[in-house]
């Protein structure tokens, strides 16, 4: 089965965004099993959208479109493509409701006239709620072609996709293809790479794809077969012996789970209570442990101690540790994971204080240096990091080495 | 003028990278005063890229192409646009050099047998010098019409670009476009342009463009002319009859000023410190805050209230009236924001206080209820929000919000 994806909207076309939806849908319908020959961007332009879907219609057999779906005269991709496929538009009561009850809890008093056009939707359509927005996703089904139209919004449209979507796609491809996760924490991509070469290389069913995030390496490994049973036997003995290669870089083999979601699992798990005491990333490494729905159960309190009064404030850090060692120190660290621990009265602190620049950088301690310290029963754990990239990559950087320096710390201990 | 974009390359199609390049070309186009229409991703295929072209040079009258111009037999950009456009393949001497000058100095002793194709160029082409890598870029003319063809490692593109693409177009392009941002907090997409539908109906140079961020929106007006000065003219009158409209919810005219930015800007224009005293967000907001190069100079500590014991123990919030109001109220968030201010010896505290969800929502107080409060010179603002969407939704709206609220409060003060 052929799949195209066409983009509106006017600002992909200026370079206002990136466009991160397509790479999304892509990987998606890879995951599928889906042929995908062509992606198209056209602006919120009648004529050259029109042009752009009859071409899709006639060499692919489902055709995914993202944006133009808003409530302003800009927005055009409804009543585009239903012209094109010859669709009657009609009002749609059940999303008329919604839109009610969206703006009902809203800061608006009144719905603005324009949003009651996204109820307005193409007669025998499928109409996909949507959980984060006002406008509908859509599929138009015609001569065993499908065109499926999606928010815009990476917001609206990923949930949109996993949940309902994605189940769609699936029932019209009938081989299987089921994949399994192993994430890895701790380790370059190259470096995942070269331990995996032959593995790599004689692959063919079940396939092994790479994905590099901030900090982590993704590995998905993918087998096509007839049946559930017999793809997940491929999958198995893979998964098993890359396990084998990397022990405890690998944090989680679950699809949905995150670094903080494995982390607070461990922390649930050995009934331990946690505290962060931050510098540079100033609270993003709590806002990522409370990303966590049920964090309330493993954290309770958090400090964000940006200033040096601040650290001796609330993590008692000595005046003559910050004097002689300066704030960006392992030693700093050690006494920061240490006060972070006794201050809130739980088991375990983890602590980062580092450079961020773009200021602040000196030859011996340069921008993208940053200690990460944890303590717990009595262990100081300290780790010295020189990370590259602009104020926001090092920060990011941070918060992911800090997460996975406190689950390595719970699995030393309960080795 | 109208170009067309075109990247070639088969991982772009399975979602192994995000098209970055294309953002790149389509914001660096804009600048130029070009108008893009159509961008265009196809697979390593001689066919369907034969297609591509041919679609490209019929409807544009310069097509960038990206990608597929490597080493190996995969590559075929150089190869198949030559064959379209009728352009016979000759060895270039210069080329030649240049890569046997560069892998001189690599790491590679023999230089790989597949590298001398990239030295082979359509006859009569403008060759582009790599000065990072080993493809050059070419510049194809015929009637009237150009193809470029462009490496695809961004480290290779940009340069390339910059340098030699940048001028040949401008001095293609008589027309200058400029553009200027007005960013607005706390009103809704829609709502805007309700607001602004009489100057979009009407628009034609300079025109208004809207673009909806998370609790944000942002208009591009951007003015097409002859000099800098002819632009500056256009676009002035309408900035500044935006600026009216939309009065205090305008918080920056600056492209590259974020929310955190001006928020930050305003603390230090009138030298107050600030500190943030969070629940729901559990970080996120003083995270933001320190996004912002410089922001030690306004803000020093912040405090991470998860719990109710916390939120007494650090901001004094009394028993009682988490007993009788409960956390997440409008009596708390008030407490939460005097606390701060008193605890961390500052002249502004942000308070925010919610029900994130997925869990804990009750009928009185549902997923998605935020209190947000400042506290400053003895007054205290709070209000209540009914946030929409997921546990990370709430939380990032929450966190513009919370912004918005400390802007608009150092407003009110030095009115």
């Amino acid at each position: 089965m052929i799949v195209e994806l066409i983009s509106v909207g006017t600002e992909l076309l200026l370079g206002n965004i990136v466009n991160t939806n397509t790479q999304f849908l892509a990987e998606q319908c890879a995951l599928l099993g889906l042929s995908m020959y062509h992606q198209v961007t056209v602006g919120d332009n009648r004529e050259r959208l029109s042009e752009a879907i009859r071409t899709a219609l006639g060499r692919s057999d489902v055709v995914i479109l993202t944006g133009g779906l808003g409530p302003t005269e800009d927005d055009l991709t409804k009543e585009t493509c239903a012209e094109v496929m010859g669709f009657a538009i009609t009002e749609d009561p059940h999303t008329k409701e919604r839109i009610k009850e969206y703006f009902k809890n809203s800061i608006f008093k009144v719905i603005p006239d324009n949003n009651w056009k996204q109820a307005m939707v193409p007669e025998g359509a499928v109409v996909l709620d949507n959980d984060n927005g006002t406008a509908p996703g859509l599929i138009l089904e015609k001569e065993g072609k499908a065109a499926i139209l999606l928010p815009g919004p990476p917001g609206e449209l990923y949930p949109m996709f996993k949940k309902q979507v994605f189940p769609y796609l699936a029932k019209r491809q009938p081989e299987i293809l089921r994949s399994q996760m192993v994430k890895i924490c701790g380790v370059g991509e190259s470096q995942v790479e070269d331990k995996l070469l032959d593995l790599i290389d004689r692959q063919t069913n079940p396939t092994i794809a790479t994905y590099a995030k901030t900090g982590e390496v993704h590995l998905r490994i993918t087998a096509r077969a007839k049946s559930e049973e017999e793809a997940k036997k491929l999958i198995k003995p893979a998964v098993k012996e890359i396990k084998n290669r990397f022990g405890d870089n690998v944090y989680s083999v679950r699809e949905e789970e995150t670094l903080e979601m494995a982390v607070v699992r461990l922390l649930q798990k050995y009934e331990l209570t946690v505290t962060t005491a931050e510098s540079c990333t100033g609270g993003l490494l709590a806002g990522r442990l409370v990303n966590v729905p049920g964090a309330s159960e493993v954290f309770r309190e958090g400090f964000i101690t940006y200033s040096n009064k601040a650290k001796r404030k609330y993590l008692d850090v000595s005046k003559s540790t910050l004097k002689k060692y300066g704030a960006v120190s392992s030693e700093t660290a050690r006494e920061m994971a240490i006060g972070g621990v006794f201050a809130a009265d739980c088991d375990v602190c983890v602590a980062v204080t580092g450079i961020a620049g773009p200021d602040g950088g000196t030859e011996d301690k340069p921008v993208g240096l940053v200690y990460i310290a944890t303590y717990m029963k009595e262990k100081v754990t300290v780790k010295k990091f020189r990370f590259k990239g602009n104020r926001e990559k090092v920060r990011e950087q941070a918060v992911v080495r800090a997460l996975d320096l406190l689950r390595r710390s719970i699995l030393e201990q309960y080795k």
